[in-house]
């Protein structure tokens, strides 16, 4: 079972205005489960989005990149469309080390969306999850698309969440809302994955949409600085996948005033509510972790730039060593420890690291100091933190300001019985 | 049980004129086990070590540095001796992260044994290795010395190697021998280690000993080179531990005229020779890999750059998903394309990689090429390859004339069991 993510109550999805979802089942991988989802725009949404690195990416995340950069290009002068109509998702296969076949799947998937839609193809981004180097059954997922469209609604949002999941346990969604002056402003979002997670990016999709009214280049620069603070900011087992992509909306379909700069009115209580609603769907793909049984929380705090804070938290986070003692709720500090010292490996400016200057903290209980074990630590309570289902780690270099926090979980007999048995 | 790693013979170990080995159960750890090892080394052998590159690094391992330094700037110009006359190595406990005392331990360590041996304690190298963050056992350890002394013999390797294992259910040795001319040079090597197993360096100990006649510099760059093509080529679990050595000692006690220079005759036969049995036992590590269950070799070839190749070999040799499924014989390509592709996190040249350039390889059949599953692939023939123990895996970048051959396990619910338990 996920760890401590709370079940999603339907209603509590505020639907935002201009953004309605239809999902169909089409037998991807399996009968009788949601698989296909589509997304419709309203006119005049700017939409911003970034992508896995992954070199082997799959088609959609290409064509995705493509289609962002063809509306940019087309559209008018002064104004802030960016022309992206809708999203179609389906899950049970990746569409990725596909050669291009791969390609002409995805540009058929949205050729034939774009007819029933009567948009033109090149207004809707595809993404598929699921089984990497398998092509897509085009006949199935055709025959879903229709039955999608027809299924358009604005009231969706947890039937969305459900149809995006592959090896996830539980749909994940979240909403929330901020005021402009008087007017409300929603914030609505999805995402998926449980395994194949680690930041740029995991095997996860996360769709966040708002009827705030944002200019494309501002929402552009909004989104890649929450992906940093949230989907960057997760690993499960530190593989990265091919398909990974995370969207934001924004239709402007609200009362507030529009957001063209960030000293503008409500710039700020927007950026916060995107980041909480991304960082909320981002952790809950880590309490779904696959067979994650502890939420783990790293802070590494007092570091000389922000990528010697990343690195020691990730290597912590990663560490099949740290984990696998996290899943026995055995407090070995030595190995965490140890993942600190061998940072130096991925950041350079690490090597001159004095160990004997760190401070390591379990919750608020300082565990070790001066080169080792501090002389206060009672074994039995830091015992009694590991029993926890959520464990914080805080890191305490004392070499400068810059922090950073990354979210993992543990590693269990689950994750090698879900990843041995994946394919069978 | 260990991946085809023969059981070593002891008549086979050929004793190296001028080294003697001698062991004692001092019950550091656990009662009735071999636990200290004490290896004599005569005068005028040169001596070199690499260590682990872990800022958390063990007071022995800092220990060790000093007086290798110590004794080379002692040696009297001109000479060859390195001044090394004795290594002393516990298992059973790491004496790493143990701050000012595990400093004073090791020191002590050293003092107890120069005076039982009437050398100097600088002349020692101590090693330690087992669970780290606890404080060293002295008296323990200070009683088995005496005992491992009275036992010095010179055909005692085979012990020598059961005397320095931890987690490890083999022990692993390697011997073999080249001509010089007329003469016969002898090389004998043991070595430990089977998790937190990655490179500079794991929790690897290695010893190589020939009585070559080698100057002490030239040993030094021979050892690098040959760390960075064997024990550097491992890995188990991506973690790097606090206490790697690796260290080769040349006694000069062969008849074989001396080498000086890589020029010089024989230089090349030895080289090979020690390199042939450094990587015979960090194979050995990755064959006694905890919970492995396969022994997996990944070559690249056709990178721009020697760090392009080894970056993509540990990419896919850490990737928890591919190792997950080789432990469950699945030829899952897509993982290993994945993991190719996000091997630019840690290699900004491979950041303009053609994925659709490259092949893939399970043993000679070709899986993968021009960005998807090869056409003439079936899946019975890829896994007939994946139902065997040892797994060939190889990458074919087409851009450049640089290669490299990395040797890993796969991850197995003993791996979890193994280091969810360990404490306990």
């Amino acid at each position: 079972m996920p760890v401590n993510l709370p079940e999603i109550i339907p209603a509590s999805l505020t639907p935002i205005q201009g953004i309605r979802l239809g999902w169909a089942e089409s037998n991807i991988k399996k009968p009788n489960r949601k698989d296909l989802l589509v997304i419709e725009i309203c006119d005049g949404s700017a939409v911003s989005g970034v992508f896995t690195q992954n070199r082997f990416c799959a088609a959609p995340v290409t064509l995705c990149k493509k289609h962002l950069d063809a509306v940019k290009k087309s559209d008018i002068a002064g104004t802030n469309v960016s022309g992206i109509k809708a999203l179609v998702i389906n899950t049970g296969n990746a569409n990725a080390g596909t050669g291009e076949q791969g390609m002409l799947d995805a540009l058929t998937t949205c050729q034939n969306l774009a007819e029933i839609m009567s948009i033109p193809a090149e207004s809707i981004l595809p993404f598929s999850t699921g089984v990497i180097l398998e092509h897509l059954p085009m006949d199935k997922l055709l025959t879903g698309l229709p039955l999608a469209v027809a299924n358009l609604t604005t009231d969706n949002w947890a039937d969305a969440a459900s149809a995006i999941m592959t090896t996830d346990i539980a749909p994940k969604a979240y909403a929330t809302n901020v005021k402009i002056g008087d007017h409300r402003v929603n914030i609505t979002g999805i995402s998926k994955g449980a395994g194949m997670i680690h930041p740029n990016m995991a095997t996860m999709l996360g769709y966040v949409a708002t009827d705030a009214n944002i200019t494309k280049s501002l929402l552009d620069s909004m989104t890649k600085k929450i992906a940093d603070l949230s989907f960057n900011c997760i690993s499960v087992d530190g593989d990265t996948s091919t398909n990974d992509s995370f969207i934001v909306i924004a239709t402007g379909k609200s009362d507030a005033t529009a957001i063209t700069t960030p000293n503008d009115e409500g710039y700020q209580e927007v950026f916060n509510a995107l980041l909480e609603t991304s960082q909320y769907l981002a952790k809950a793909i880590v309490r779904d972790g696959e067979g994650a049984t502890k939420f783990i929380t790293v802070t590494v705090k007092g570091a000389l730039t922000l990528d010697e804070a990343k690195t020691i938290g990730f290597s912590i986070g990663k560490s099949p060593l740290v984990k696998t003692a996290m899943f026995a709720s055995d407090p070995n500090l030595g190995r965490v420890l140890a993942a600190i010292g061998y940072a130096s490996r991925e950041c350079e400016s690490l090597a001159d690291l004095d160990t004997n200057q760190l401070e390591l903290y379990f919750g608020s209980l300082l565990v070790a100091e001066k080169g080792g074990r501090a002389a206060s630590y009672k074994e039995d309570e830091g015992q009694a933190i590991m029993n926890e289902a959520e464990i914080d780690i805080t890191v305490q270099l004392h070499r400068g300001n810059e922090e950073s926090t990354i979210w993992t979980c543990d590693f269990s007999y689950d994750y090698v019985k879900i990843n041995a048995e994946y394919r069978t």
